[in-house]
């Protein structure tokens, strides 16, 4: 298949169209990034790399972070972190507080806020310094000793995260958070606020791809089954209230972020990730769910 | 990959291992089933079938006839259906009332009652008569024209049927049942009693591991967009609250039903239905979990 | 005081006044109802009657029929009703289904729909012929033989009564309604149905004024301390929920009904009757508010 | 009515019967007093006061407190401050999240920890110093320049005030918080942790039985209308989601802390001030309750 003749193709006709939506107002910074922004890149399990548009430049990658951290916690503390946290849809918006307080706590899965928080507080617990460890293991995967948490970032997500404070002092009165809720805010504000380009997500995001592999014959992140389940809680749980529309148009197990970017993986196959600012009410990037419907359609390569 | 030895192995260490959980016993009818009945059906895209256990004895599919109204409705309606319900997961249990209320009457998806419910009224508005059409529609593609509705066991539903009573006359209170709630009612049940054996089961769902065609060169029943969105839908939904679990376990599209039946496919390669009666907490056969989970996990087959 | 006066005064002023709202159009007989009808009745426990406008013309009494079936009930089984129902306010509009989810089956008071229908089928089982019963019980109180059932009005019920039929249902399906639904239903939207004056209304809830007794010497309907309940009851649940707003306007145990009637009960002094159909968004007669937040300030005769 | 020797009867008597409930564990410091500890007191608007038990002892009023800085608000901002919170019951636990959500974080009433969170704020914003200020306004209607906050209370609930950290969060996350989180918890807890007697606490009170003087010829704290309102509002939301229950049993408006106090107010006649530590399930005094619900039977001097 001729990736780079595809990825043009439907890059420059969804160029032409509508760019409908907008940029996250809700953290100050993030509304002031260029709405026009637009790259995709596609890296294959042979580390081929294919992209179009402006795939070198650095965004914030916000809740696409969660599955890092979901990733380390699982490869740190295994099968046990099920305890604290579930892998069910929420059927609710990404910060909901509502069925925390039905179930006790106890956060739907990690990739909502209220389940990230919980894994943002296992790594705490489970490492020395988890802000330093955890930007390590991103560097380790994405290849790039430069990657680093962007302060002014965490600085215009504090100012306006209310939410947050609330959901994570809220988990703690449950006793689901063991550590200082400031600590673990802080935490989470850092590790949302990795800026990546299309390449370095794409990269980042292989061995998800790839059985848990980064590159043959390197060592494992993740056993087989470590990664089948990230998959499948990315698949019904990825891209909030939306996870059953993505399913339905795209078909592959993605995350969004409100920094605009989506990334999507075909298991055994590649790894995707787009970028375009402007986002649908959902709060998911308006040409990236666009751009890889068609992609999927196109290539008739989906998991479904 | 030697399906048949695959199946026995698991198939004799799990009917070796607890039988726990309890029949359903809402539907008098299904409580008088031997909880001990447990047969497990492959069929490939090649129409190569291999079974164990108890695959020919009949067992009433219940919540599974949901997707094949669904796809009858599709086949009829096309993507026109969406206007009057979903495809998101719910992160509620499949008889709940609660996100009617804040939908305003759309039911968040097809497979669970509000939404198969809908699906029932679409078809009568579609067809003549709704009973016979769909039932003739099931028998040609499980090629068997003795397949029928069971009597008693809609006498027996109809009999405890009262949420389901409630849930159609709150759809049409918001609009969204346009046939009388009696005949939606009467046709949902029997659609629900259909009686089908695990080889039958999987060749019905065969359709669906292979892009829409029953058997080659058959005409199409659904388009290829179709069918890889019937199959997101089953992904994202298809086991109630719990498909967040199926999904993470055994990572295959499927759908269960209360009879202990659970069917699940595998896009271009098999079908497989399991069926044993005794259900966990969330209504989904234990041992048909269980013996899907191993199978993934041990041929390393899963979408994911 | 000078009732009469004072009423008059208070009539002539909201007269002049916007008469905002809507007639209910949910019971499509309702809506045929001239809006402009307004009439105000108070009687105090002397037996003394002032009134004002259109105090007999007929009007559906529809909710207000509540507080009725509610005192016969008690009358009949004493404290033993709690068991099968609360005496809470619920917080959520008069026909939710969402907390009889949570609260499984049990609704909140017996003045939201959920409760009368349970009150209806306690009277069913404990009385004979349920609907002819209420009726004379009703007819005594009133001192009117000629009271009965609508049946035009109970057609135009049952032709839109789907969520009534659905929290019916539902009930049922926890086991807290133990007739036949239709039964209960019928008998549900029969006592809705009843027709009064603002004359006769304001007679017939006098009791509640008087410590139980119509008149001296009659024999008392219910106790002093089930009549205290009763009015405790209509304080905090009565105009469902605008309770809140009643209390803190009006300050008096009241009873709103969708045919624009309120009734309101100053225990020791009097009870009140007005009648205007328009509605509130809440679903209470726009006038008949008014009118008595502007009466219990002018007079500051009120509970609180 | 010889309030002394009733008031004796029933304490006897209440004091032989059992003592259930326990004293509330989430504030550490509340769960060492004596959980024996019984007084009551009751002041009439000719300002005799009768007293029985431990009268003299001070206790953390809690919750009761919200009603004063309710009063202080109304004061000072009028009917203005309903722009920003309403005054109907909740129908939900008092220190719930899931209405905020649906109300967009405007809170049911003030008698509810959201409501008094922003009745905090507005007070913060419409006075130099609040803390300082609240404190001289209970001293000058208790009467009592002695009166302070509980620096070891306010210490020991912030320790374990998650979920009102969390619920400031969130109304400020919907803009209805105007100052600092931190600022306005710290003036909540303040509040919540005067500590009074149950003389006192009847005296504080006691201008909500008399028409808003604190006595003849002083000048009114609140207007008529407003005191008609305020218990109003104690009469529906008063004892979280036990009002009905307090309403149907006992019949006056109150209001209850978690330290165990409860005073009630009989508009014309009285105002009664009950504490007994151990709390019943919804968090209200077991004795408490007991004693008003016996002495307003006995009475027969209930609103109703």
């Amino acid at each position: 298949m001729n990736y780079q003749k595809i990825l043009e193709t439907i890059y420059s006709q969804i160029k032409e169209g509508e760019n409908q939506g907008a940029t996250a107002t809700y953290i100050p910074e993030l509304s002031k990034v260029d709405p026009e922004k637009f790259g995709v890149n596609l890296t294959t399990v042979n580390n081929q790399s294919f992209g179009v548009g402006d795939t070198r430049d650095k965004f914030s990658i916000q809740s696409i972070a969660k599955v890092l951290t979901l990733c380390l916690a699982y490869q740190l503390r295994g099968e046990s972190i099920w305890k604290r946290l579930g892998y069910e849809p929420s059927g609710t918006a990404f910060n909901s507080l509502v069925q925390l307080e039905s179930d006790q706590g106890i956060p739907r899965n990690p990739l909502i806020n209220a389940g990230a928080l919980v894994i943002c507080d296992i790594l705490m617990s489970a490492l020395g310094d988890a802000r330093e460890e955890f930007l390590q293991f991103v560097r380790d995967i994405a290849g790039n000793a430069s990657i680093s948490y962007s302060e002014h970032i965490v600085e215009s997500e504090k100012s306006a995260g209310f939410v947050n404070i609330a959901l994570c002092n809220y988990i703690k009165s449950f006793g689901n958070i063991h550590n200082d809720c400031d600590d673990v805010l802080d935490f989470y504000f850092k590790m949302c606020s990795i800026e990546l380009t299309c390449e370095e997500l794409s990269q980042t995001f292989l061995f998800l791809a790839n059985g848990g592999r980064k590159t043959l014959p390197s060592k494992p992140l993740l056993t087989p089954s470590q990664v089948k389940r990230t998959n499948a809680i990315m698949q019904t749980c990825g891209l909030y209230d939306e996870s059953g529309d993505f399913a339905f148009r795209v078909g592959l197990p993605g995350k969004s972020g409100v920094g605009g970017g989506i990334v999507a993986v075909y298991p055994g196959h590649y790894c995707i990730a787009v970028w375009s600012p402007k986002l649908n009410k959902k709060g998911n990037s308006y040409r990236g769910m666009k751009f890889l419907e068609e992609f999927t359609t196109l290539t008739e390569m989906s998991i479904f």
